[in-house]
């Protein structure tokens, strides 16, 4: 493992698999009463959010309890940033506190990489602008593996607005490395050029969806269709839209959250068992408690000397007698 | 004890007698230096808060920490809630978290009582629009009887905008209950129909509050008065505020805050010594923490066995040697 | 030491140098990876912010954290603030939790004073309105003298919008204190009358400048420059940007961030080596540290007795066998 995690490329086959184990090893954790370790105790972990989320922010900071860390929390309103600091100053800023690991979200392609280079801190990104969303993309290999064992071969099409979409850039590279045959499907417009040279085919049309295993809905971002991508939402919702008609009784179906119902899904879908998308919210928080031990406190050779690759990430930390 | 707090009605008179020892108990460890137990050590509570607020979001989260629990604040804003999702999915992504509880305030009423159904965690209404807020009841009978002993017989009022008022239509219940004789008093406009089913009179001027024991007054809420309930604030003061001349000397003045000072109530009063309005927020800690103690870690019959109720609530977790 | 720390002039000499031996420890802690003592394990600190920040409310969030305090945030948005709530009532709130200190930012001059008055807790100005900001003043201090080893007859310059900054009137009495030479230079429009009372010299132009040890430029507060004190801010910048030309070799640079880069500090100063502005920030931590220290476990005679002075307080707690 290097020191960040910004985009898939940074992982190796190898460096996946052992975040799933330990995700796993972490799942059990999270199975008890007392859902916590003492892994990253005293330790500092910035969330550093230029972007609302419930999902992605709250996801990192109870990872980072569950690992016992001490979590500080930097909003973009209610800081630095309202007075026009740069972003650069703001992350010398934050720095300067020595925190273990900077968790980063930004509207701009690239942040995440500009501030991993800033900071000695080990850098996640939490989505920076179109580019990637690489613990998104592990937390859906890590369902889909749980659900079906092994995903070599699996075909999964991933439907919707690819071009704006991180989650999809991330995604199709992590699914294309574990063995997946991965689609991508949606107009014209909404695919972006040359998207191939990731690992994937192209559709246009849902026609040959019905051999998909698993459909991956992406979240129509109408807060970013600022351009004319799409005649109306009605037109895509009838050309794109999963619903009880098109997904077939054996295909799995997931999506990031949160879901515009009635649009890129049909509420019935949304709740079928069919559908994995709360459990993908359940594994937000050991894959992503999984990536911070990998980073911290385990993983590259650089680390394994460590004591902390001597402790059970799994032991509960005693109740004081 | 039911699975959720989401009315008084789902406490019987037993029920509220035991959070009240209970809170008794967390009132000694609150004049501790050290002011925490282990109780809730490695469990998750959200607070899910749609609506600001100082008083009872600070309260329950420093009652969550004092209980030694991981706490995540979700607010409206900064969070999924901005990109328009559903209640509903907010509350199945946080309780893919395994949320020991989830508190909720929200601007509608019945709010509290969905996300009871959707999830498995225990779920505590912090305010649910003109509904209830049945911890409030809670910490106003805990404040009084700690003053006068007993409750039964005494005489409250309350007065002002009983309409819109949460607090008012849990505080009747709650007085009631606990044998106290209740009146609520204001404008015809703001007091709502068929209000004494809940168990308490109607006066619509302040002739006969002589009588009361206690003078419970609401906070005109500015921020709700859209209709044309009151001529003008002027007027509804020189009718219903509380001030030194209507408050007399044997009388006690309570307030749920913040006060709107010279429209409810004249500053005079606010800083009495009959004003126990400091001490019903001082009670808001030591309620909520037996609150969630008894949902979470003690109460009814279904969890008697469990090893939490053999363990001593007011323990301190001893320092490190 | 007093309860509070409203003003630079709350402290004697031999308590700031108190309070940077005691930093000086903490310094030692925040080298290990655990960052952690127990000193205020079980109090609650209150963070009470009405205007945004990022450096100063995260480093108090984190001072206190790894002294093993419960911190409680209330921003002036999401709170009672909102509600129009007065800061004393905000307070007698707050108060009612017992917190061991309440750290207050205000955009009022006299504001943490009044808080100071009103609650029994200790009380840390964190900068209010144009008056004070202590604990700059004090890191500050500890920066500059952890570089140079001792303060007697530093020459310092600080230039820019003395009128409006909290900053250098705080400043201005700490580096007197500890000996230095302080001149204070800008425009007249933005020199306050009288500044020589607090111990400074004034020049209205760079001219002398060369004799300076230390520069210490002020941000140019955009935001407050509602009156016309500059022609504009090109002009300012040609007469008063401390740039590459104008900065000596042998000089340090200081500033209290965020950099308005190319207004009050030209880019390739503020990445210079004789920068000191990334020491300040991380100064900010156990600086703080050493201040709640100070005020809450340490200190003045009338607490010499407490049990916490016994402790070692860079004692790491012990991690759970």
């Amino acid at each position: 493992m290097r020191k960040d995690l910004i985009q898939v490329d940074d992982l190796a086959r190898q460096d996946i698999e052992r975040i799933l184990e330990r995700a796993e090893s972490f799942a059990e954790v999270s199975g008890r009463e007392i859902k916590k370790v003492p892994t990253l105790r005293g330790r500092t972990i910035v969330n550093l959010f230029y972007e609302s989320s419930t999902r992605t922010s709250s996801s990192f900071e109870l990872a980072a309890k569950r690992l016992s860390a001490d979590v500080v929390n930097v909003k973009s309103t209610g800081s630095a940033v309202d007075k026009g600091e740069s972003l650069k100053d703001t992350v010398q800023t934050l720095s300067a506190y020595d925190p273990a690991a900077i968790v980063i979200r930004s509207p701009h392609a690239g942040a995440a990489g500009l501030v991993a280079r800033w900071s000695a801190a080990a850098v996640i990104n939490a989505g920076d602008g179109k580019h990637e969303h690489p613990t998104q993309a592990l937390l859906d290999v890590y369902t889909l593996r749980r659900r079906l064992g092994a995903l070599e071969g699996v075909r999964i099409w991933i439907v919707g607005d690819v071009l704006h979409s991180r989650v999809a850039r991330s995604g199709i590279q992590a699914f294309a490395r574990m063995g997946c045959e991965v689609t991508v499907c949606g107009p014209p417009t909404l695919i972006p050029r040359g998207v191939e040279a990731l690992g994937c085919n192209v559709s246009w049309s849902l026609d040959g969806i019905g051999e998909a295993d698993v459909i991956y809905a992406l979240r129509m971002q109408n807060e970013r269709m600022t351009g004319s991508f799409v005649p109306s939402l009605r037109e895509y919702a009838a050309r794109y839209q999963i619903d009880g008609r098109r997904l077939r009784p054996n295909q799995l179906l997931m999506h990031p959250g949160p879901v515009n119902r009635g649009v890129e899904l049909a509420g019935e879908v949304v709740d079928s068992p069919q559908a994995l998308i709360v459990q993908q919210v359940e594994s937000g928080v050991v894959v992503r408690m999984a990536v911070l031990y990998e980073l911290l406190a385990g993983g590259g050779p650089a680390r394994e000397a460590s004591r902390f690759t001597q402790e059970d990430p799994t032991r509960v930390e005693p109740q004081p007698a």
